[in-house]
C-alpha cells in the first residue's frame, strides 16, 4: 500500500490501527489528506481496510457535493517514517501512561517541531501526557467518538495555541472540536458516559432492567432529545417562558429527593442557580421558548423520519403505525383509486414551509406504489422476482402547499396492456384546490434479467379490470 | 369547548393541563380519541391549545397516511364529569403523594371500575400511589417524556394485568410502552437523567464547562449514538466480533480507574459480566458486528441528514462543510454547466440500495437551484422578493444507481427569454453511463403577488449570455 504523497496534499500520521485509529485514517483520507499508519500488528492493514470500507459507504453521502479526491494511504515500516513531515500525528496506542510517554519521546525525535501530536485518550489529562516531553506544548488531547468517521465531536484539551491550530484542522475534516478549558480526568463527555454506565450496571445487577430494556429506555426517549439539544437546552424548553432559574426553582426541590436517595448532588445554592441560568440565557436566550419548542419538534420529526427510512428504533415504530393507518384510509373515490391521503411533513419543506418540488414527485412515486399494491404487484411479488420500473414521469405544478396541509391523490390507469402501465394522478389539497398532476409510464421488469417482461396472469387480469372500469370514466 | 362525544370514539380523561397533560391531550385527540380535561387553573385551556397547536403541526407528518379524524376536546367543570365513562384517566397533578392519593379516591368514586388510572409521575412507585385506594390494581405509572406528542417512550409500572391493557392503548397511540418489571424510585430512564444532571451540576459548579459546552458534548457526540442504539448495543459494536464479555474484559479494567475516582461502581464479578453478556446476546446476537456497524452508520447518516434539513446541530455542521465543498466542485464542462457532482446517500435508497425514483427528481430540482445561483437568482435575490418557480418537469429514467455511487449532472439553458426558463439536464454515473435526463420549465415569479413577472436586468442579461453560448452547442 506504500505510495508517494500527491504533491500539495497535507499529511497525517496515525499511530495504532484499531477502531479509533482506523476511524481517523478514514476521516483524513476521505477529506483529501495523505495518511501514513504505523502499527506493529500484522492484522492492522486488514482492520483499517474494514473501517475505511464502512466510512466510504456512509461519509461521502452526508454532503450535497463531492468531497475532495481521496488521499493516499501508506503503511509505514517504522514510527519515524510515519510521522516524518506529518502535520497531524494521531496517537491511538493503548491506554497506559508509560507506553504513551515513551511513544511521545520517539515521535518528538523524528517529527516536525510544528506538528500537532494529538492523543485519542479518553481518560488522561494533557499534563500527564506531557510530563517529561521535550516540547510539551506540542502534545494535546483530541478525544474522538466511535465511529470517528461519522460522529462530529472531538474534545480538545491542551495549550491554547496548539488547541487553536488543532481546531482549524478538525473543522476542515467536518468535525466539531470542543475546547475543554480545564483539564479533568475523562474530559467532559466521558464523565456522562461513565455516570450512565455505572447506573446501568446497578440496574442490571439489581435485576431491575436488562440491557435491551435500558437501551429501549434511552433510544425511544431522551436519546432522541439529546441528539439535537442536549441536556440544558431541553430543560430550558421544559421550564417555559420564565427561563432556566424558574425551571430549577420549580423542579429542583421536587427532583431532589429521589436524587439524594441515589447519590450526592451539589447544593442548589443561589449562586449555582444564577450561574446556570445566565449560561443558559447566553446559550439559548436569542430564541423564545415557543421558537425552541418548534425547533425541537422539527428536529425530532426529521430525525425520526430518517430512522423510518432505516426501519429502526423510533422509525420502525412509525412504520408499524403506518401499516394500521393504510388499512383505514385506502378506499375508492368517484371510480378512481385514492392512492395517497396524507399530511405534508416538516422535512419536505423549505425554510418558508412550502413543499419542495421534488417531494411532489415523491408523492406520485408513492401513488404508483399504491397502484402496484392494488393490482397485486406487492412486496411478495417483488420478492418473487418481478416488478414495475418507472421509465418516464411528467409533473405539472399548479399550486403551492405547506407543512401540515393534507393532500389526496386520485390515480387512473390509462393503459395496462402488455408490459406497459400508464398512470395519471391528480393531487388535491383537502380544501379542494388542484395542486399538481402527473403522468407516469412504468414497464414490467424481470428482476433477474433486469429486462422488460410480461406481468403474471393474476396481475394482468386485475390490471385489465381496473383499466376497463377507468376507461368508462 | 364542551361538546358531545362522537359515537364510537374512545374517551380519555386528562387531569391537569400543563405541559405533560397537554401532551397527553394532543396524542389522544390526534389519534381519534375524545378527551375531557379537568384543571381548576383558568389558564389551562389556553395552555392546552398551545401544546395542541405544536402537536398538530408536527405529529401528523410523521406518518405516510392520514390519521383518524381528530376526536373532540371538552373542558369538564368537575373531575367527576371528566372521568365518567373514560377508558383511560391520565393523572398529571403536582408531584405530591398526598395530593395524588386524594385525587385517586375522588376518581375511583366516579370512574368505570375497568378504567385505567395512569399516573404521569416521574418519581413515585405504584405501591406508594396505590396505598389506601379502594381498587389499587386500577392505578399504575405511565411515565411519558416531553414532548409527549412526539417522544415514543412511556414507562409502565404496575400490576401485570393492568400493564397489558395499558400497553394496547399506548401502542394504539403510536407510543413505545416499556414494562418496568420491578418498581423503583424514578423508574429507569430518570435514573439516567438524574445521574447526568448531577454530573452536569458538578461540572458547572467546578467551572469545568458551561451549559452550552455540556450540551455540545452531548448533541455532537453520544446523543447521536443513543437516539438509535442506546448504551449497551453501542458498546457491543465497539467490542467487535468477540462480543460483550470480551468488551467488558478489555475495557472494564482500563475504564475502572477514572470511574472509581468519581464514584462507586458495582464490582465487575464474573456473574455480572455473564449476565450482561448473555442479555446483550439475546438483544443483538442475531446481527453480526459488521451488520450492526452498518445499521448504526445508516441510522447516523439518516438522522444527521434529517438535522441538515433543519440546519441544526450536527446538521448545521454538514451544511457549513457543503459551503466549502460547493466552491471546490462547481465548474463548467464542455460548455454546459456542471450543476451537480455528488454521492448518492444511504437515505435516498430502497432496501436493495437502489436510488428511489423520486430522488432523481430531487437531483434535477437541485440542478435547477444551481442554475439559479449562477444567473444571480440566489438567496439574496429571493429574500428581495423574486424567484423562479418550477411549473413542469419531465424525467426519463434510463439506468439504475446505488448508495455510494458518484453522479454528475450537466445542465443546459434551452430558453431564457422573458419570464421563462427552460432547462434540460443529463445525469451521468462517474463510470460514464447516462442514468437519466430531464426537461424543466420554470417561470419567474414576484413573491409578493405570487404572480409571474420579468426577472431583474442583471439576471436577464446573465441568462441571455448563457443561453446564447448554449445555443452554439
Amino acid at each position: 500500500m506504500a505510495a508517494a504523497t500527491v504533491a500539495g496534499n497535507r499529511k497525517a500520521a496515525v499511530l495504532g490501527g484499531g477502531v479509533i485509529g482506523g476511524g481517523w485514517v478514514a476521516r483524513f483520507l476521505l477529506m483529501g489528506w495523505d495518511v501514513s499508519v504505523f502499527d506493529p500488528d500484522p492484522e492492522a492493514p486488514r482492520k483499517i481496510a474494514a473501517v475505511l470500507d464502512n466510512a466510504k459507504r456512509s461519509l461521502p453521502g452526508l454532503y450535497e457535493h463531492r468531497l475532495p479526491d481521496q488521499g493516499t494511504l501508506s503503511i509505514a515500516a517504522t514510527l519515524e517514517e510515519a510521522v516524518r513531515e506529518a502535520e497531524w500525528i494521531a496517537e491511538c496506542v493503548p491506554e497506559r501512561l508509560d507506553i504513551k510517554q515513551k511513544v511521545y519521546a520517539q515521535i518528538q525525535g523524528a517529527c516536525d517541531t510544528k506538528a500537532i501530536i494529538a492523543s485519542s485518550t479518553s481518560g488522561f489529562k494533557p499534563s500527564e501526557l506531557q510530563a517529561g516531553a521535550s516540547r510539551p506544548e506540542q502534545i494535546l488531547v483530541a478525544h474522538p467518538f466511535n465511529p470517528v468517521y461519522l460522529i462530529p465531536l472531538v474534545e480538545l484539551v491542551g495549550v491554547e495555541q496548539t488547541v487553536l491550530r488543532a481546531r482549524e484542522v478538525l473543522e476542515g475534516l467536518g468535525m466539531f472540536p470542543l475546547h475543554v478549558r480545564k483539564e479533568i480526568d475523562a474530559h467532559i463527555a466521558d464523565r456522562f458516559l461513565e455516570a450512565v454506565w455505572r447506573e446501568g450496571l446497578w440496574l442490571i445487577k439489581d435485576g431491575i432492567a436488562t440491557t435491551q430494556e435500558i437501551d429501549d429506555a434511552i433510544r425511544y426517549g431522551f436519546g432522541l432529545r439529546w441528539a439535537q439539544m442536549g441536556l440544558f437546552e431541553t430543560y430550558r424548553v421544559a421550564g417555559g417562558e420564565a427561563g432556566m432559574a424558574h425551571f430549577m426553582a420549580q423542579f429542583g426541590p421536587a427532583l431532589k429527593w429521589p436524587w439524594t436517595k441515589l447519590m450526592d448532588v451539589p447544593d442548589l445554592t443561589d449562586e449555582l442557580v444564577d450561574t446556570i441560568a445566565s449560561q443558559s440565557d447566553a446559550q439559548s436566550g436569542h430564541h423564545s421558548i415557543r421558537e425552541l419548542e418548534r425547533i425541537r419538534d422539527d428536529n425530532l420529526v426529521s430525525m425520526m423520519r430518517g430512522l423510518k427510512i432505516q426501519n429502526w428504533g423510533a422509525g420502525e415504530l412509525l412504520n408499524n403505525v403506518d401499516k394500521t393507518l393504510s388499512k383505514l384510509s385506502r378506499r375508492d373515490t368517484a371510480g378512481l383509486i385514492k392512492t395517497i391521503e396524507r399530511v405534508i411533513p416538516i422535512d419536505w419543506t423549505d425554510y418558508n414551509g412550502h413543499m419542495n418540488d421534488s417531494r411532489y414527485a415523491q408523492v406520485f412515486s408513492d401513488a404508483a406504489d399504491a397502484v402496484m399494491q392494488i393490482i397485486g404487484a406487492d412486496a411478495a411479488y417483488i420478492d418473487a422476482g418481478q416488478s414495475y420500473f418507472t421509465v418516464d414521469t411528467r409533473v405539472q405544478y399548479l399550486d403551492e402547499c405547506h407543512a401540515g396541509d393534507e393532500i389526496i391523490v386520485s390515480s387512473k390507469v390509462v393503459n395496462g396492456e402488455g408490459k406497459k402501465l400508464e398512470l395519471t394522478h391528480q393531487m388535491h389539497h383537502l380544501d379542494g384546490r388542484l395542486l399538481s398532476t402527473a403522468e407516469q409510464l412504468l414497464i414490467h421488469v424481470d428482476l433477474t434479467t433486469r429486462k422488460s417482461s410480461l406481468p403474471s396472469e393474476v396481475v394482468a387480469s386485475k390490471l385489465a379490470a381496473i383499466a376497463n372500469s377507468h376507461q368508462q370514466l
